[in-house]
This record gives structure tokens, sequence and C-alpha cells, in this order.
């Protein structure tokens, strides 16, 4: 045996991934259907495009080697112009009317580097991060790894409730821990886990509570908006970035992955300005610049105008994935007392709540019976943190149409009802032998 | 004025680059050569190699959802397979000869990734690394942004001198301080900045220095060999990882940056078996993965032998690019007393050294003349961390051939030498004042 590695405190708060377990189950189960990962659809991958693009950048000298040379830490101009302009012009403003410039946009290997960065810049161990109830799962392993205490907060079908918000800020104020409050993080377009969206009104109050509670310094709003573009109902809605006209409080985070391609790998973000030079003074460390090849590639299919023809395609896979899905929940699930499903109107999620009482997690009687009848899902728990005793509900799964063939989800879902349908059955066999 | 943002000790230990100043002078400066950047030949990119290999990727459908789909945290098996075959060939060794397996291979976004990982699984704020002086100033920041102590041990043509590194591991055993000896850090091949490289005969012997001292934890080599494959003159050496035969001391990290292109931004490194969990745990969080399409790109690239037809040509891309820069330094500097380079058998930099009471760092009369000449290097003082007097050499320069067309190089070479005359003759103009 050699001498023992000796590692970082950090290092040793950062786990596995909570899912390695579903990944190896998935590997180890032929004919498994996984609505597990929050994978992309890929018969819908713009490839033509890619190649296309590619080789017109690569056919002409100055843009290969501008897509081929080292770029820069805080990301390609070009395309940190592009987003800029796409977003606000989502929201309706001219970049100028929420103070934003170009040097307030960083692009990232995927959203994910701009969240670990945000937690590397902003938290010191012992400091409090708000989010929704449940949340994005890896982000609380991330926010872990910085030493960040998560408290979940309620939602309802607006989203994020602002009310239990208050009455959380309050409460730590009281307990005089407001001053280690850093973030308020929310997935508020289709939310992964939920499917929820923060309601349209609830957005400048959010913006005003993190004002208002900005006592010993700014308590920053995150926004991440990963799923925004994947909308298959109604009108897009304004950004809580929007509502930030100094910008000042909100960071707005997003990615290609989902519209586009994850293999690309690339986010991008709208930050306050006073914190572009922290990021990316650190985001320097950390690789100084993502692949400028990708950023380049992605640059060409906004400027070409493939990504918004795909994405207009992309969405209507989406919809009858999703609509598969839901036709098959309530197809199998409509005749079973207390179980209950989010309708999203976008993402790549659908949430359902079992009656309590029906464990779901690891190891749980449905887990094994739902990888025996061959199907995996996201036990509901990985997107709690405990509360006060300890406890997080346990009786919600997250299901992904995400990357499932229509025909796959239904199959998956009748799966999922048989797993089911067994537990029921040994539950009112241990009902019935009590009896007896 | 909002509230003041709340950063974390990392964040406030995290500066701007040294190099932002030069970036900077490069802008602002029409028709200055730089012999400055890092950056690699442009001329040389494997283009359309490229856009060959993207093409094929993309017109086949399982080959497109492959690279376009998320890859994992650890990176694309058959390019990990591929790479480790790689450096196991060149070392003349079969994988199982010193205990490795793929499971030891980790990619990452450039082998930058890799090394700030690597401060972060073992770095606590304090602990020491101990590495050559001068050496990659970008990983001093990173570690100094980690909170780790860099001290500086001496070299000479043959690399990081040994016994001065023993005896620094001494000295610190004595001072009760090798507990916080984590790492020894050696750019082992074409060293940067000096283009040197550690001798044949020190490589089994520092891998015994490791262990030897490796009495309360075990201390790693990181042996950072980013220029191996820009070799011009000669043979290949033996890496030391191959004396680590149990794969226990010895991180092996490099990059297809720079024999490459930097654009796919892809480094991969070999790890002992039980720091791969730490290292992928936390790059988990950090992003879940680099672009994996550039995986599957270089990937494509090796196993087609597109690679390799690249490598032998950018080779004598650069060694022509060698040859003129030092033609060029020999012809103007040949009459310059005190004045002597590095002759490097590979990599990108020449390390020049001029008589002691030149200062060549930012704000000194000799990067000033030289801007004004329209030439730009790198100080060397950024590559040296202060000795116990807070001191550092400051009067090296790095030049670099990587980016010029070599009759560029020619020229800026000719405008550092008008630069130098001009020091020269105002020094002179200063002793004669002194004399009348
Ligand atoms: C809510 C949310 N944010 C961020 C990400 C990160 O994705 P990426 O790093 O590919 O942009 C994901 C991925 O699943 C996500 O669901
Ligand atoms: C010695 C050394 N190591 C590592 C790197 C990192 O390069 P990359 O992240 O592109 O692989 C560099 C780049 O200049 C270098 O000089």
């Amino acid at each position: 045996m050699p001498p023992a590695l000796s590692l970082s405190s950090r290092s040793l708060r950062t786990a596995d991934s909570p899912i390695s377990y579903f990944i190896q189950k998935a590997i180890e189960t032929p004919g498994l259907i996984s609505l597990a990962a929050g994978l992309v659809d890929e018969s819908a991958f713009p490839s033509a495009e890619i190649a296309q693009v590619v080789a017109e950048m690569m056919a002409n000298p100055a843009t290969a080697k501008a897509a081929l040379q080292y770029g820069s830490t805080q990301g390609l101009p070009a395309l940190r112009a592009r987003v800029l302009d796409r977003v606000c012009t989502a929201d309706g403003v001219k970049p100028s009317d929420i103070n934003l410039t170009l040097g307030d946009v960083v692009l990232t290997t995927g959203s994910q580097q701009m969240l670990y960065l945000l937690g590397e810049v902003l938290i010191e161990p012992g400091d409090i991060v708000l989010a929704e109830a449940p949340s994005y799962f890896v982000y609380h392993d991330c926010l872990k790894s910085h030493g960040a205490k998560v408290i979940g907060v309620p939602m309802d079908d607006g989203g994020m409730c602002l009310k239990s918000l208050e009455k959380e800020l309050i409460r730590l104020e009281l307990a005089g821990e407001l001053k280690k409050v850093k973030l308020i993080y929310t997935v508020d377009y289709f939310q992964n886990p939920t499917g929820l969206t923060l309601a349209r009104d609830r957005r400048p109050k959010l913006v005003e509570l993190a004002k208002r509670f900005s006592k010993h310094h700014r308590i920053l709003i995150l926004e991440d908006a990963a799923y925004r573009e994947l909308r298959y109902d109604g009108d897009d809605i304004t950004s809580i970035k929007r509502f930030d006209t100094t910008n000042e409080y909100v960071i707005y985070t997003t990615t290609f992955s989902k519209p586009c391609s994850p293999g690309l790998k690339t986010g991008y973000s709208l930050l306050p300005n006073d914190l572009v030079a922290p990021v990316c003074n650190l985001k320097g460390n950390h690789d100084f610049g993502s692949s400028n090849l990708a950023q380049h590639i992605l640059n060409r299919l906004l400027e070409t105008g493939a990504f918004d023809r795909h994405l207009v395609r992309l969405r209507e896979v989406y919809r009858s994935k999703r609509d598969a899905m839901l036709t098959a929940i309530a197809t199998e699930f409509a005749s079973c007392p207390g179980v209950r499903w989010n309708v999203p109107a976008g993402g790549l999620y659908v949430w359902m709540t079992f009656p309590s009482g029906t464990p779901t997690g690891k190891g749980s009687p449905l887990v094994e019976a739902a990888v025996s009848e061959g199907v995996l899902y996201i036990p509901g728990n990985l997107g709690h943190v405990p509360n006060e005793q300890g406890k997080v509900p346990d009786h919600e799964i997250r299901l992904s149409f995400g990357v499932a063939e229509p025909s796959e989800i239904a199959e998956g879902v009748r799966r999922l009802r048989r797993a089911y349908a067994e537990l029921e059955t040994s539950k009112r066999g241990a009902r019935e032998s009590v009896l007896t």
C-alpha cells in the first residue's frame, strides 16, 4: 500500500453523482427504456447543418484559422453579441434598456460551468443558497462541494412561492443569518425536475425581494433559463433579468445543449458587470476559454438562420413526445387514486406524485419493480434537500421524454404502471394478511 | 451604488491574468510583431482533415448522434484508449507494465483544466507546491487561487536540479513543513518558458525522491508533457510516468492544443487510479464532460492517421521557425556581452537572459522600447515566484516562435535588438554624464 492521498476539504465534500447508480442500472439491463436521463432527442440533431457550417469554415483559411486557434476566456465576441441580442429580443428590450453590453456576456463549457463558477466566486463554506424545492439536483451537489447550505423554498403551480421565500428570508434575518445568504437559484422555465414555470407576475417581485434583503451585501438571483427555448404551448414569458434594469441583481444563464446539441457543450450568461471580472479571472485559471471551434459553429448556425429553423422542428418533435407521454400517463394512471402529474408547457420533464407511503428512491420496491419491468426514472428525492427534521419527500419521480422515441415512451409508461400495480397488489396482500 | 458583492476567499485570491497588459498592448499597437503569445502556428492547422472528419461523422446518423449528444465526465472511451496506447507506445511499454488501464485516463477542456482540477483536489490553503524556477506562469496563478505556496527549484541544462529539490525537501522536513507538500510540478519537455528538458537520468530519480519524502501522505509528481510531441531534434525521451511502475506517484498530463488545434481545447491525462474518482467527481460538478464533438473529431483524426501525418508536417514548420529565430538572435545579439539564450530541441520558446541590471518586466525601459520598436515578448519575471527576500530574477525574457511567420520572426528579433541598443546607448549616456 502506498502512503495515502491527502485530499483537500473541497474534494472531501465532493461525492460521486447520485445518478451513477441509475446510469449503471441502465447499462446493465438490456432492453431497459430510460425515462431517467436528461439527454436530448438524437433524431433531431442538426447534423447536416453542422457539417455544412464546418465545411464552409474550414474551406476559408481565415475562418479556419480563427476557429482552430485559441479563443478568449470570455468567449467569441461575435457569438456573445448574437446571444445578447437574442435574449434582449425575446424580452422586448434593447441591451441598453437594461444596462447590458457585450462585456457582460460570458460563454462557458455548458451552462453547468457557469453554475459552478458562480458558486466558486460567491460561496464561502457555511453560506446559504435558497432554491426551489425540488430543484436541479446536479447543482445541489455542486453547491455542497462549495460548502453551501441549500434551503428549499416550496413551489406551487406558479413556481417558487414568493410568500414562502419572504418568510424564509425574514426568519434568516431574525436568526442573524442573512449575512450568509448569497444566492437565490431558480430554474424559471419548465423547471428541471417539475416542469413548472415561474409566473409572470412573480418575476419583478422576486427582484424586489432580493433588493430588499440585500442589507449586508448584494443577494444575487441566479436565473437558470436552460429550457426557455423549448416551449410547446403559449407565448414566451419575460425573463427575471428583464426586471433587473440596472444589471445588478440577476445572473441569466442558459445553454445551447438543450435547443441545439450538448456535444457542443456551450452555455452563455448575462452577468452584472462587476461580477464579470471575478468570474472570468477564475475561468482563466480553469481553462482560459472553452472550445473555440464549438463557439464558431454556433455563431454560424445563428448567423445563417439554421439554428432558428432547427428550433422550430425541434419544438415539434418534443411537443409530440410530451403529448405521447401525457397521453400514456393519463391512460395508464387515470384510475389510480392519489397519483398526480404536472402538464408541462415545455422542457423535457413530467413530474409525478404517488400517494405518500410510496417511496420511489434507490432501493425502494417501486424502483426495483420498475427496473425489472424494464423502465428507469429519476427518484424525486434527489431534487430535495433535507428539511430541519432531516426529511425529504420520497414519493415523487421525474420522467424525461427527451431521449426515448414516442413508441418507447408509451411502452415505458406502461411498464411503470405494471411496476406500480405490483406494489398495489403486494400492499393489498400485506393489508389482507394483517386482517386475516 | 448597489450593495457590494460578497466574494469568496478563493475569488479574492484570484487575479487578472498578468499578461492582460501585454495582450492589451498587442491590440492597441498596429503593426506590432508578437513574440509573446503561446499561440500556435495557424498556417499548419489540419483544417481540411477536420472538415473531412466532421463531414463523415455527420453523414452517418449513428456517428452524428454519438458526437452531438452529451459525452461522459471522464471522456470518450475510444479516445481514451487511443491516447493511453499512444503514450505507452512512445514509452515502449504496454499499459499493464505500468499498471495502467482505460479507467485511469481522463479527458479535459485542455490540459489546463486538469492542472486546475488537481490543485482543487489536492491543495488546502497554505499547502506547498514545488516547481521549476521559472515555470509555466499561468499555473502559478492557478495555484495561488487555490491558496498554495509555490517554491521554485533551480534549473540547469538538464532541467530541474534534483540536488536542489532534495535540499529543499530536507529543509522543509526539518522545518516541520513536509506535511504541506502536495505536488512537484514539472514541465519536463521543452519547458514553457525556458525550452529545457528534464534529463533522461533524472526521471527515475525524481520518482524515487517523491517516494522517499512521502512520509505523511503521497507527494505526487505532476508531469506536464504539453510540448512532448513538438520535438525537432533527437529522439523522444521516456516520460517520468514510465518509472512510476505501480501507477501511484505520477500524473501525466498533456494536450492536443499544441500538436493539433487549441480550438478543440482537449487535453488528456493518466492518473494514479485512486485519484480518478476525486478528479472526476469534481469535474462532474464543473461541467460533467468537456466538448464531446471535439473528442470525436480527435478520435477520428487519430484513427485515420491524419493526426500523425499532420504532426510530421507541423514539426517541419516549427523546426524552420525555431531555426529562423535562433539564426536571427545569433546574428543580432552575437556581439552583445552577457546576452545568452537557450537552444531548444522542441517546443515553442526561446529563453533569453540579459546582463543583470537589465530589467525586462512591465514598465521597464526594455519593454517600453520594444513596444515602440514594434515587438512584444513575455517578461521572465512572470515565470518566477519571489524568494525569501521577495526577489525574482528580472533580466530574462521568453520569445515564442509559435504564431509569427518566419519573416516576422526575423524582423521581430531585429526590433528587439534595436530596443536593446537604445538601452545600451542611454546607459552609456548615463555613465558618461556621471563621468563628466
Ligand atoms: C436546469 C439545468 N441547468 C443547467 C444544465 C446544464 O447543462 P449544460 O451544461 O449542458 O448547459 C442542465 C442540464 O441538464 C439543467 O437541467
Ligand atoms: C506548459 C503548459 N501546460 C499546459 C498548457 C495548457 O494548454 P491547453 O489547456 O490548451 O491544453 C499550456 C499552454 O500554453 C502550457 O504551456
